[in-house]
């Protein structure tokens, strides 16, 4: 590993890996998103991102369309290539076997346990590797696999739509519709990002709502580009917490297509019985001590899924209480230009805090106009 | 008048008589502010703005500078010179003497009672005058100006300070600070281009405001360019509303130099008694029924003090009621990147809506990020 001294073309041969591997962002999970460009020549000669699990890795494309020209060529990737025998051979082997000259990486792989490998693989084999090129914009691509990775946890984004005063619904429970169509078309394009969404079964009572991907909606999202169609839609899984066994799983998003996380502190013996046409599976939660669900323990059993990113839409108790532990790190509000008033639904349930440096801090990270109202993102602070 | 045909030079003096009009923003009201121009053989000959009520109109002042280079010149001026014999002789008489050969209007008096006059001035003398240049810019100098002159009553604007879940005080009441120290600069510049600033008495016995406008904070704030030095800074009227007499008189705002209007529902025969810095008026406000002040009718009342634009600072009671009577025409929401919850204090009382189509609906116009703070402007919808 030398000290990197990157060119402005290296610059922007590794931005263009960087546009490519987002072409996978709808379909990777839970595998990262990664991108790949080899250059022979000042020419490129090769290029691939990663798809979707089960199928090849970038280098694997880049190599395919190099063939022969990948030998003495310039490898720009996105995440450590790997040095695994998966369901092909390891990719740092087969960067070897090609011939190319140097490598280029952004990130080092975010898993400590096999961190440098792949850098190893190459560096053995006399391949000049270069790391840290854009290295925050490729963390960027993956910041829920990151953090899984390093925490085998999901990263956390809590999205709730409120007023300008923090109001949810009417005293009576009306709240269609606060924010106007091309916000709730911009939670589609999010909801796609993720690898499961996350709600209460008070939503779901009071809601009825579907927790998928709608295609026809996700095409008029700003920031969609036909990279899939609509037989390549991925679903999140939706986790639904039930702790007191009070849905009837004839619930709207019990019968549409897809896996059902259902999490309960006790186990329900009629789920197999009920005839529902999604894929549900049962989790049993660990007591908080509250009679809810613990939401730390949550999270740790919910690493089997293998959950990058993890999309709370919830009710002011659950989207709470996920704040109150610090459970969060990312908040989405869309906010439209109204005034519900104090009698309308607060937007979170927290403790009564007595000092203003006890409450829920954040970061703001951007803000952007949708349509007539407010998307406000802001991270853990 | 002619059909207006502007040329683009036409259009960059006119700009350059709105930027000088800026310059009085801190300074003029009750007056419009006005910018003039006066150009002879493609050159600036005379320039000014009107400073203060009192002291010269701005084409006086442009006039004076270009002396007889007027004749024959064009002015553009960025509302319709006036008609009216006060200190001085009418403006549009004074460029007619001048001999200036044609003038730019960007817009009209507002004033319906006058509009035309000066105009007609100036077309009997055979100058060719010509109107609507840059007029929605002309327009947005004097928002306050031209809604008084058109209702008899001031532009109202609600500024509030929130986290994002709409909160503003703990339960127990805290507040200090929701918004950072950047946020509290931008009110401080805001404050600045009021003619009055209303609160009530809730506001000022739980907060003990000053309610003035500190200079040392206003020259740190974006926007401020030392137009004016301290000397020239001019404190808003403050206007308190004391329905059920409840100010001992004793409080902050009292004993700050300035004019405070106090408004009750029952004279106090004490005021003249106390021993207050404040040069303190009284107005008896209209009772609304329910032992609170009509605001309706007290902003009929505060005409008297040709207020163009009001600045209502109070909490939720107040701030809801003119929301809840329709006569906010902008809100100012600095919203802090923090979530309070639900027992915190709400941002405002409004009546149980049982529809969603009854709630304050806003329509937003600016959303700027000030420190680490959210500002939102909105517009009465």
């Amino acid at each position: 590993m030398t000290t990197p001294n990157f060119s402005e073309k290296d610059t922007a041969y590794m931005a263009h890996a960087i546009e490519l591997a987002k072409k996978g962002r709808f379909t990777t999970t839970p595998n990262p998103n990664v991108g790949c460009v080899i250059v022979a020549n000042d020419m490129i000669v090769g290029e691939g991102f990663h798809f979707k699990a089960g199928e090849p890795h970038a280098e694997v494309h880049a190599l395919a369309m190099a063939d022969t020209k990948a030998i003495n060529a310039t490898c720009y990737v996105t995440l450590e290539p790997c040095s695994h025998f998966g369901r092909t051979p390891p990719c740092a082997m087969a960067l070897t076997k090609a011939g190319v000259r140097r490598v280029v990486i952004a990130m080092v792989d975010p898993n400590p346990i096999v961190a440098g490998r792949g850098i190893a693989i190459l560096e053995e084999a006399g391949i000049l590797v270069e790391i840290g090129l854009l290295g925050d914009q490729a963390k960027a691509l993956n910041l829920g696999f990151i953090k899984r990775m390093q925490t085998q946890t999901a990263r956390v984004t809590v999205k709730m739509a409120s007023s300008l005063d923090g109001k949810t619904a009417l005293k009576n429970g009306l709240s269609q519709w606060i924010t106007g169509p091309k916000a709730r078309i911009d939670v589609q394009y999010f909801r796609a990002l993720q690898s499961a969404i996350v709600t209460g079964s008070g939503t779901v009572l009071s809601d009825d709502p579907s927790l998928n991907v709608r295609f026809s909606e996700l095409t008029q999202a700003t920031g969609f580009d036909d990279q899939i169609n609509e037989s390549e839609l991925r679903q999140p899984i939706r986790i639904i917490l039930d702790s007191h066994n009070k849905l009837t799983l004839n619930e709207k998003l019990f019968n549409l297509a897809g896996k059902v996380v259902l999490v309960t502190l006790s186990p329900r013996d009629d789920l197999h019985s009920l005839a529902c046409i999604a894929e549900v599976e049962q989790i049993i939660g660990k007591n908080d001590g509250h009679g809810r669900i613990d939401l730390q323990d949550l999270l740790a059993q919910l690493n089997r899924y293998e959950i990058n990113d993890l999309w709370v839409e919830a009710g002011a108790k659950l989207a709470g209480e996920f704040f109150k532990q610090q459970l969060v790190d990312q908040f989405i509000l869309y906010q439209a230009p109204k005034l519900m008033g104090d009698q309308a639904r607060n937007l979170v349930n927290l403790p009564n805090y007595s000092k203003m440096d006890e409450v829920v801090q954040l970061a703001l990270k951007e803000v952007t106009l949708i349509g007539d109202d407010i998307r406000i993102i802001s991270d853990r602070d």
